[in-house]
Formats: structure tokens, sequence, C-alpha cells
């Protein structure tokens, strides 16, 4: 990889990812809202509001491949995830289009499909079922990708991203888990493959426990290395059961999935 | 029906469905952002920007049910989508949620799955594959929809509808027309049943070139009493058969999925 | 047909079935716990326990075909359910096995799939989810008819009826009502057909706001002709409207499925 | 239509679409190994051995369409299906590329299908079960049709046909049957559309009894006028039950299921 | 684990799971119409009929969990059957219900499937065909199982052994076996997760001809350790071919699909 | 085994095979209507042309099993089609009926599936879609061996190859590679089982970045032991990437889906 860009790069994924990907691309363009002030070798940064077309434009010219994990990742007002994640998105794949980047990796979340009940198992098919606005916003994402995809031929992963964490802390984590790891092979996976398409992939490492099946993406050739296995023991001894019928289990977003509107709170 | 709100009530469909609600409910709010001057007995007008969300809630207290047809119809710039589309579907939903509005009429489009083929079939759960910006938009407003109904219990109708014409006049509309007495028969129909949950229904009539197929939503009881059938013979011969390999033969959506972005226009 | 077994002659069912299938049979064989007095040209009567298997070869032999509607049909006590369905049903195909019949007619019921939400359209394959003891004991029925046909080539028609009944009388038998003649027709079908394997039938007539699909059993060329259709208007009148949120609403079991367990009661 | 080819045009099919279709096309080109010495207006006839490719171009010369009825119509020699199916059917497709024929009807068959249950009902998405070497041409013949379409952009109707008779003598044709006029209607409607793809259609018309599910091909939006409804009684009577067990029950291609191997009787 | 008890303990079923389960649970409540004399440590031991109710609600109380292999457990007369498994499983659950336990291990078994082809791969939707009455009585649990847990919220692992052996010694159980630790691996898994549903699995080893799906269990976590392929040369030295239409062969049942019926022996 | 047929032994596949299964049967029986004149142990050689039926039951008499590799390995004339893989595959199948053959092993391709999309994951119910006329009699076969598995009993694995070689050298290969040992061990296996049927079998190794799903033949207990992972970063590294508009990445079947028809080159 030559230039690639990198946004929402002072998050905390933003900065899992800089880690993981380091040495991977000649050139890792970090770009966040807020100024990332240390930079390693290969690193350079642009600030960027991703509401803003222009400068989006600016940011992604000169870019082989973009990663876009900007915006709101979690639940906020609708200002904030129609700036961030509305307006934020459209703007990155309208730029890539201007500017003529042709395959995005954009990171969707688990939280569009989180008013599933834990006892489904989803794939690419599944319908949507957002459990907060965030989730809708992805879910929004996943939709412009499809049409620039269809109308402009621009590939996209849409990467239903679970958690990505050092290591899961707790009992809905050993089902969402993926590694640092894991979800930088995958990127990686991405730009080295000669077809994407426009292909739903949901992040999660190889766990036992797991609620979503990426079978129709085996084209792609990515296998989680990392499990929550390991980590099970020290989880049902940290977390206790709670009642089946306890609404926090329900659903696979969790408290997405029960807490109320944001405005509310 | 006490008192329902008609959004988008200016547009050609808004003006259809007053003519064919008319005498339904006890009084028929029409709103539009362009000022409705001549009014029919039962019907009231309150001019409305659906981008704002004070305005819309004030718009929809005191109503019992609504019919939400406005916004952007056509392709347009991102920034008329998204007041339009974007803030107005979630401001409608937001408004309901506040005020207590149960029931909602959602205007979806064929357009949200405009870039599958001619030759699938479509039901519930198709693919979205939005054939423009428009359509994208329409699959935000499902995606509120779906989400209202997860966490609020809001029940929605998401009828995609197809054309609403006085007739089909070309071959395509073949496939996709609905007369204006079969749409307000689903509008009516969707308020008078117990039970309606977030359901998708393809707004076209008994046509027998039909690309969709509505049985997941029969509890709903509605079947279109109009067909296209009658209208063929007189489109046969006044729309002449094109190569099968033109290119805006080859998806539902028509000129639309042919069409580059709007602001290149 | 020569001579024909109707168990459960005297319940409401049963008078319904001998009078609209008067004259097809030369012989109708009636049969009950309770004792018929009245009989028509055409119709004998022999008094019998299902719950003995002595009684029930005796009762079966000599008939070409059986239509049991026999056993407790609503909610009962385990005893009561055991008695009248297990055993019952058990020992009407034991006895066809022992004796020859070669044809069955089961009345199954719609409390089978009674805890199935009122928004799925059900089908062959969608899962048991009985809403009662009386709606476990028809699957027992099922799956015994079900053991015969793989093992012993005994023919079922599983009728997974409705409500037989003049006519629909609230909302939910909108849905459910199946006319007395539609419901003769399809007995009769059922043996003058060359092939009829193991089938599920959902016994319901043409109404508009169906739950059920039997396209799986076109090859039976059962068509109802009644419909629910015409009694609308005047359901609709008579039967407000529920909160969604109402349990009984929720499944299409109705009643059955939010009233506790039988022997509380 | 200007000049349309029918092949076969000497057998019982051949016979009775040259009657439907009179008038249709402004040449009907007649053409079969057997010459045809009665002309009506409008037909021509070339004969013509379709196991002769050279033979096969000149004859589709400067046609618009074609109707592929000839070959084998039940089961034969290897070497008669082999002559007439396999050689006849490449034959024409190969013609059509080299000519720019860009429309084609190929009567397959039921029989491609013929091992599949009578309880079963097909689709186009059902497995090929051929019944008979003829059975396994028409399945030949189908896939070289694809071929020509994903390859060659030559589009197909593919008809598999059931039993097309002036009317049905017997319970099988009962569920097989399609009249001439449906038959002719399908023929005409794949000419009067803008889009044909390759797409396979059971050919039957509106039967009660039905084993095939036609609605993936409602774009072409064909419906049948007819239906054997009209002829069960008549059929009931004259064709006695078999037992269930008898072998020629079993399956959809009734004796072409149960007779051995052509080249041993 | 507190309290667990596990009917059906004298069985050899029992008796493994007694062994297998050693030291998980603080008090292992074994139960069986036939009195075990020897007990270990952490093991008490209550005599119970299971066909009387009383005895049940008694056995039941003060149980955290409630492992149910009890019964019949293989074809046997309709008596014992009823018993054991109909009277049996239900009193099993409506102690259950009444004393307040939450969550119960069923054994159910593959031969509720047993009337499938080996050539099909089963999974938790596939259509219920016993092989017997012994079959169907698992069956009736089952549905017994999903009644309560539809209306009670009483969970339930649905365990469709196969056949739960030290090792596979024929050709039929290298697609069946289950080692002891594997299922006993399964028991243990079920009660420490958040949520079961009521939930299918097949209870089987990691064989490599194995006929049987659990993908859709997945969120339950559990892996079997095992597998039947190093025992598959010993297998095939031992255990000659048949002839692939040797009636035991056609089916998932072996054997239990060929018997006739129970009583006739 | 006692005595195997191999034919198509002189070929690439052929040679392969015979040294992969050296030792495996008493006596392997090569055929090709190429002289093999160094024979092993075991071997014996026939020549044959299986355009020829005397000759093909000469050469199947007296054998156990047959594995059928012969005829065009690639795209050819109609008539070199015709002759090797139409009459070829037909003679195979009609000389084991004669003969008294009951298990055989069809050298199918991916090439009968050559036109399905690289992001589509196929199995055995994925339609066929060949990508030449090579790939077309592929179909033929498979449709031959249905009809003989439908009415004579006769079993066939039909192995759908992807590229048998001893390594992956480009990017498509890392998809449809097998490893000769892995299609040796799945022709071993296939006459090790009880029951075959006639059953699809995609033959790959355990590639990440499979097209291929065979979890539908899991009876038959094949696990591939090779994978292409070990392959892939030689193979990235010198085979460039192209645009992934590039037709030849478009389909599966690679450079069989572009070229034009055979006869033109």
């Amino acid at each position: 990889m030559k230039r690639v860009l990198l946004t929402g790069a002072a998050g905390t994924l933003g900065t899992a990812m800089r880690k993981a990907l380091a040495g991977w691309a000649e050139e890792l363009v970090l770009s966040d809202i807020v100024t990332i002030e240390t930079l390693n070798a290969g690193e350079s940064f642009i600030a960027c509001d991703l509401a803003d077309l222009n400068a989006v434009v600016d940011l992604v010219r000169g870019c082989d491949a973009i990663i876009h994990l900007g915006g709101q990742s979690i639940e906020g007002t609708f200002e904030n995830i129609m700036n961030g994640n509305l307006k934020g998105t459209y703007h990155i794949y309208e730029a890539a289009r201007q500017v003529g980047v042709k395959r995005i990796v954009f990171a969707s979340s688990n939280h569009l499909t989180g008013f599933h009940s834990r006892e489904e198992r989803l794939n690419d098919k599944s319908p949507m079922r957002p459990d907060s606005l965030y989730g809708v916003s992805k879910g929004f994402g996943e939709l412009v990708a499809q049409y620039y995809f269809d109308k402009f031929a621009i590939e996209s992963a849409l990467i239903r991203i679970g958690s990505c964490l050092p290591k899961p802390t707790n009992r809905r984590l050993l089902s969402t888990w993926i590694s640092e790891r894991d979800l930088a092979d995958l990127v990686k996976r991405v730009f080295i493959i000669n077809r994407l398409g426009c292909t739903v992939i949901y992040g999660a490492s190889n766990n036992p426990c797991s609620w979503w099946d990426n079978s129709h993406a085996s084209f792609i050739g990515w296998y989680p290395k990392d499990s929550s296995a390991v980590f099970e023991e020290e989880v049902f001894r940290n977390d206790p059961l709670l009642s089946p019928d306890d609404p926090v289990l329900l659903y696979q977003g969790g408290a997405f999935a029960t807490t109320g509107h944001f405005e509310d709170v």
C-alpha cells in the first residue's frame, strides 16, 4: 500500500489500528477532528471535519485506499449523528468518487442489527434492526456504500465491528469480541485481493458463543486467529449470571437496546 | 379517524391522496412547505418545514395518525435530501414519540430497491439496493421506522410506492403502477386493523407483469382492485420495444439507476 | 365413498360436518362418547370411548375412511387431553393399521402454531409452537400420523382448522374462519385424489387478512370458495380496536396464548 | 412479428401451434424433417434435419425469432435423442448466434423434473431430475440456452411444457394440462416484452391440482386463462382411483419414470 | 450448581452422566424407578415413578436445575411410552412450573428425525419424522418444552442425542456417536450461560461423516472435543459394507425405521 | 477394492490419480484413447474410444467401480465435446447398467457453474451456469448420472473438480485448487461408505478464499487436508492485482467465461 487514509484516527479504535497497521503502508494519513500530536514513522496527520465536503475531498485526494472509522462511535444526539455519520460517511464516498478512490473499509457496527435476539444467528441477509440512532446511521452508511458500488463501482468492506478491545471482560463480549490483530488482518486482507464487491462482514474473532456467520464472505479468505475461548473462565467467574428475562440479555445490542432515547437522558 | 396529518400535501401524490381520502377522517390536517390555498371541507392546513423539529412536534400534536408523504420525492442534491428526507423523517418519528402518535404511514419508494434486476421478484426480505441518493434516504427512513418500532412501539406501514398515477403510460409503469384508489385503500386499511407492526408493503396494483410479492403482508388484508392489464395494449402500441441490453431496462429503477450523480448534472 | 367413520360426531364441528357431508357416503358411521339420538338417512351411530383401543378397533373395522374429529377440542386438564387426544388419536391410527384403513382426515388445529406472531405467515414448514396443552396434543397427533405414514403408508390430511363457524363474528375470526362448506369440500377432496401423502393443510376460507399459506398443498386441488371479506364491515363495526400491545393480539392463538395453565383455573 | 421460425411444425404440438398462432406473424416459417404439404396463408415451409448445422444456419437466416419445438418429443433411442435433441438444440442456438437471432422459445419438458414426487411443488430453482433420456436431453437444451444467454446474450423462454392437448383426459393431466390457447398466449407474450432473460416457465394452465409455481416469472406478465377444473368431474368419473402405492403415481413423470431403458424394450 | 436433579439415573446414559458430572454440583439428586444402591460423594437418591405427578413435584422441589433422562429410552409398548415419556415429561415440566425451576435439559433423541434419509443434513428447522413410537414421544416432549417456554419462560436444551457410548462400534455410530465427555460438557454449558431459550441441539461429537448441523445453536458456545475419526479404520474393518439398497441404510434411524410395530413383535 | 476402471488415464489428471491411488485396488484398469506404455504393478491397460458403446461395455465388464475422468477436459469443438463427453459419459453409465457396476466417480467440473460471480458461495443447489460447451457437457453428464440413479440405483459422486495441480500458481487457483492427495482421498472415501446417493461435491482443498460449500455432503465424511493458505504469500507476490472490473475476474470460470465460441478461434 502506498498512501492510506485512516479517519477517526484519534479515537480508541483508530489508535488501536494505528498500532496494528504500523509499517503496512508507505504512508498512513491519520485524520480526526481532534489533533493527534505524536506521529510515528510513516504517519502523517490532517485535521478534518467530516461534515465539510470540500475538506473531505482535499483529505482523500492522493490516497489509494480509505479506512473510514470516523464519526460518532456511540449513541449521541441526532445533531452529532447527522454531522459525523450521515454527512460524514456520505462525504467520504462522494469524495472517493470525485477523486477516484476505488476501495473503502467502512466501520459499520453490530448495533445495526442490535435488536435481533441473542438466540439468532445473523448473516449478511439478516434484516437491519438498529438499536440506536447510532445504529441507524451505520445502516445509512451501508446503503450509501451499496449505492456507490452499484452505480460507481466503488468497492466496500462493511465491517460490522463487534467490540475491538484488548480482551473480552464480560459475558456479552465473549460473543462480540474481536482482537486488534484479527481486525487489522481483515483490513489488510481487503486490499490484497482482486475483488471485494460491497460485502458485509461481521467483525468478530473466532469466538465459541458466536452470533454471526461470515460464510458468505469466505471468498475474501479472512479467518480470525484469536478466540474469546481462552477468556471464558475468567469472565464466567467475574460476571455473574443474570436472570434470562433481564431485558439487557434479550437483544444482541445489550444496553444499547434497552436505553431510551438519547435526547431524554 | 379523528384527526389525521398528511405531510407533503401540496405535491402530486399528496394532492391525489387528498382527493382519494376525502371524507375519511373528521379532520385531515394538510401540511407542506408550500402553502395550499384552497381547502375542502374537513381539511385544514399548517405550513411546516420538516427540517425544524420544534415545528414538526407542534404539527403532530393532537393527531391520531400520520401519513408521511413529505420531503424530496425524486433525486436531488444531498442538501435537499438531507433536509427533507433525513432530518424530515427523523423529525416525524421523534415528534410522534414525544407526542404519542402510535401509527404512521411512511411513503417509501421502489427506488430503495431500484438496483435489482427486472427479472427478480422482490419481497420484504430482499436486500436494499438504492438507485439514487433519494433511494438511500428512503432506506434511512425505513431504518428510523424500524428503530422506533423496536424501541418505542410506534407502528409503521413502509409503503414502497411504485408509481401512483392516473394510468400507466409506458412499459415500466405496467409493472410499477398503483392506482390512486388502491393506494388510498391501503392507507385506510392500515388504520382499521388491530396490529400493523413495522411492515414493508410494495405499493402496486394487481399488475400482470409484477416484480413484487406482498404475500408476507397478507395479514393486513389489503388487496389491490385495479390492474395495469387493461392498459397493456395501448402501452405496447405506443412505447416501442428497446434492445434487451439497453441499460435503462436492466434495473427496476429504470432511469434512476442509469443517471449519474445529481451534483454532476 | 362406501362406509366412512366420523368421530366426535356429537360435537359442534361434528354436527356441522354431518350436515355438510349428507349424502356423500353410502354410510356415515357417527361415533362419540355421547350418544346421538336422531339419525338421518345414511347415518348410523356407534358409541365409543377413544381411550379404549379394542373399542376403537371394532369401530374402525369395515370403514373405508376415517374423519377423526373426536377428543378434547379446547384446552382441558391433562387427564382429559391424554385420554381424548393422546390415547385417542394413537388408537385411531393403530386401529387403522390393524384393520387396513389407508386414508385419514385428522382434525388438527391452528392452536398447534398459536404462539406465532400475527404478523407471521405460516406454512407446513413453520415450527410447531403450541399455545396450550390442547395444541401440544394436536402436535402429538400429527407426529403419530407422520409415523404411520412413513412406516405403514397410511395417508393423512392434517387439517389445522382455524374456526369453523357459520360466520366470523370478531376480528380474529376474519383471519381464521373457515366456512362449513369449504371444510366439507376439503374433506371430500381428500378422498377423490390418487395421492395424499401426509400433508398439513391450514383450514381457512379465502380470507383477505390470511395468516396461512397452503401453496405447498396445491397438488390436492382444493380451493376455498368462501371468504371473510363479506363480513369485514360488520365485524369492524362491532369489535372495537384494541391497543396493538394488548397481549391477546400478539399471537395467532389469541386468548389460548394468554390464558395460564388450565389446572390453575 | 415479421418472420418467425417454428421447428417441429409437423408434430402434434407444432400443428396445434400453427393453428393457434395463425395471423400472428407476417411469415411463419414452418420446418420439420417431415414435409408439410398444406400451407395456410402466411406460412412457408423449409425441410431441415436439425442434426445438420449448415442446414440449420440456412434455416434460421432471416428470422426474427425462433420457436423451437423440433426434435424427439418422447423417449427414444440414444441415437434419436442425440440427433434430434442434443445436436438439434445446439445447432439452433449456434445458428442463432451466427445469424443474430436474439430470442428463442425452447420447448423444454416437465420430464426434465419427472422424478420429483407428486407432493412436491416445483419452481425454477428445483433440481433437475429427468425421468428419461428424453428428459436428460431437455436439460441439455436448457444448459445450452443458459450458456448462450450468459455468454452471447441470446434470451430464452425455457417452457417446461406439461401436456398440450385439447383437454385433460386422465387424472395426471388434470395437473399437467395446458390448453393450446394458453401456450400460444405465452409464446406471443415472450416477444412483446422488453426483457426476457433466460427464464424457466412451467407450461400449464391454471389448474387447481397444480404441481408448479411460476411466480418467479411474474415479470413476464403471462397468466393462463384456462383451467382443468371444468374437466375434473368427467375425469374423476372415467379414470378410476389407483392405490397410492402404485409406482406410476409416485412421480410427476408418470409412466416415463417407471418405464425401463428404451433400448431394452 | 447447588442441587441438580438427574432423572433416569439408573439407566446406561444416567450412569455415564453420573460419572462424567461427578463433582460438578454440590448435590446431584439421582432419581429412577429402579433403586440405586451405591451412591458417591455428593449424590443422593430419591425413587420416583414419573407417571405420578405428586411424586414428581416432590422430587423437583428444591432443585435448581433438571437433567431429564428418565422414561423409556428405546421402542416399547404404547403403555410404557405413555407412562414414561408422555406423562413423565409432562410431569417434569409441570412440576418445574409449580416449583419454580427455570432451566431443563431434556434428553430428546435422533429417533425423532429417524425417517430422514442418510444423505440429508438436518438442523433445528428440519421436520420431525419419528421412526418409532419412542421417537413420537420425544417429539411430544419437545412440544411440551416449547409450550412451557413460550407461556411460562422455562428454558430447555432439547438435546437430540445420537448414541452416547464409550466408542462407536459400527458404521452408523460413526455418524451418531457422542462421547460421554462431550455430552457432559454440553450439559454443563447449558447452565453456565445467561440465555438458553428453547433450543434444539443434536448431541453428536465432531464426527467427519456428520448428518447434523448445530450452527443455529452456536450462541451456546458448546463445541464437541471428540471425534469418531479415530475409530473409523477399526469400524470399516469390522463392519462390512452392505448393499446401498439395504433398507436399514436408507434412514438415519437405522433399524428403528425398519422394525414393524412393537406390539406385533 | 478389487478391480477399478480409471478412464482418461493418460491425461494429466489421470496420471496424477494413477500415482495417488497406487496400491489401493488389486487391479487398476487404465483406459484411454491414447496408449499408455509404461504400467506399474497392479495396473493394466485397455485402449478404448468412449464414443463406441460396445467397446465401453467390454471395458466396464468385470470392474467393481469406475472412476470416469475420460473425455474432453477443456473447451473444444462441439464434435469433440459430443464424442468424448456426451456419448462418452452416456456410454459409461449405460455400460455400467448393462454390466452391473453400481458406483461411479464422475469428474464433473467447476466450469459447470463458471458463470457465477466470484462473490457467490455455491453449494449443490446452485443453478448450473456453464461457462463453455465443455461446462455444458459436464452438466449433461450430471443429468445422466442423476437419471441412472433415480431409475437404476447407480450411485455417483459428481465431483466438480476445481484445479488439481501440484500447487496453486495464481490468484484464481487459491480458490479452486485441490491437491492430488485430497482428490485421491475423496475418490477412496466414495468406495468405503455404505451409501453415496447421487451427490455433488466441489473438489477443492481447504482453501481460505473458498467459493464452494460442501456441507450438504458431510455424510460422506471426506475433509480435505491440504490448503492453499501456505501458497498465498508466493502467489500474491507473483500474480499482480488486476482492476476489479477486469472481465476475467467477474466469474468463477475465469478465462473460460470470457473466451468466445471455440469454433470462432
